[in-house]
């Protein structure tokens, strides 16, 4: 499978979209969550993205390395966001994307 | 993690749609292209909503129930297609949708 | 074109995607942004499904009506949310959403 | 609304993404499929980045000019491919996907 080169790609990209979806969530029960509005936006961005990016390496895109390039950036945006709050879910988040930033940047 | 009770579901949806998008690859790439025509179309389609599924769950969303079910109906579609032929690829695309649609009936 | 039968459809799924994300993005910069927390998750749902569906149509999808049927639910369950909420974007997107989910009803 | 200072946008992009996707079904119900597999591929690359592009719009993303430069990559690679077949909707879906990329460089 031509996926197949990707695999370790593949699994950064599934574990940050599932930590931004899942701060997503857990953001909208915080109790201070007007000062999470940023977090929620990046959140929905940067899951978006990664999901994006999941599909169209295992269908072989031809712009598999464009597409890396923008998910790297919003990788990197989301996680200076989250970095900057304490809830646990936050610095997760923060830690899987920085992680997702830098493998997508190797194939960009 | 509310998604983590359905961690196992996550890792058959994400396998049903990267075989999915491999056969799609795949079968763009045989040599008897017409005979595939419905299994490229489904291979879309069944890769699509397996993606939006796994994202579904993984935001929390309340409609995973509904969801499912209409994804459990699309891997079965893809699934009898994809037996009809030979091909490794269209083989292993079958096996992967109809374990991806019996774990979607679980949760439908 | 075989979607062009759905081209009411495809407009009013449209205006309800463009509504939903509209509500999205405005709720994230209301003052009250906490009692908005249902509403966000809600938003998002809804805008994703009308897109997926819009696609779906254009595609000549074998399974519009089944996901029309899942659109139409979301559809109102997000109108009953932002009918709630006084703000103008929350009761327009209320109007969009019930006006989409008959819509759906019509060809699921 | 912030995604209304890009109305002409959002109608180009969604009118790219119906004829991709009309394409797509098109070209497999063509007797020479064969010739047309970049074609298809193609055509699911563009109306996936044009549907994407347009929620990303509506929901204010922070990353609109960065997806619109991808964005017009991929309507041209599609355009060029669409441009060298003679049937109707590859020629419609050409046009389509040049004047989208078109307006795609106006706002990366």
């Amino acid at each position: 499978m031509p996926h197949h080169q990707h695999q370790e790609l593949l699994k950064t990209l599934h574990e940050c979209m599932a930590a931004c979806n899942h701060c997503f969530d857990a953001c909208l029960k915080e109790e201070d969550m007007k000062m999470m509005a940023e977090c929620i936006r990046l959140d929905r961005e940067c899951a978006d993205i990664c999901a994006y990016l999941e599909a169209a390496i295992t269908r072989n895109s031809p712009f598999v390395s464009q597409l890396a390039r923008v998910c790297a950036q919003i990788c990197e945006t989301c996680a200076e966001e989250c970095r900057k709050h304490d809830h646990d879910h936050c610095q997760e988040c923060a830690d899987a994307c920085m992680k997702c930033a830098e493998a997508c940047r190797s194939v960009a």
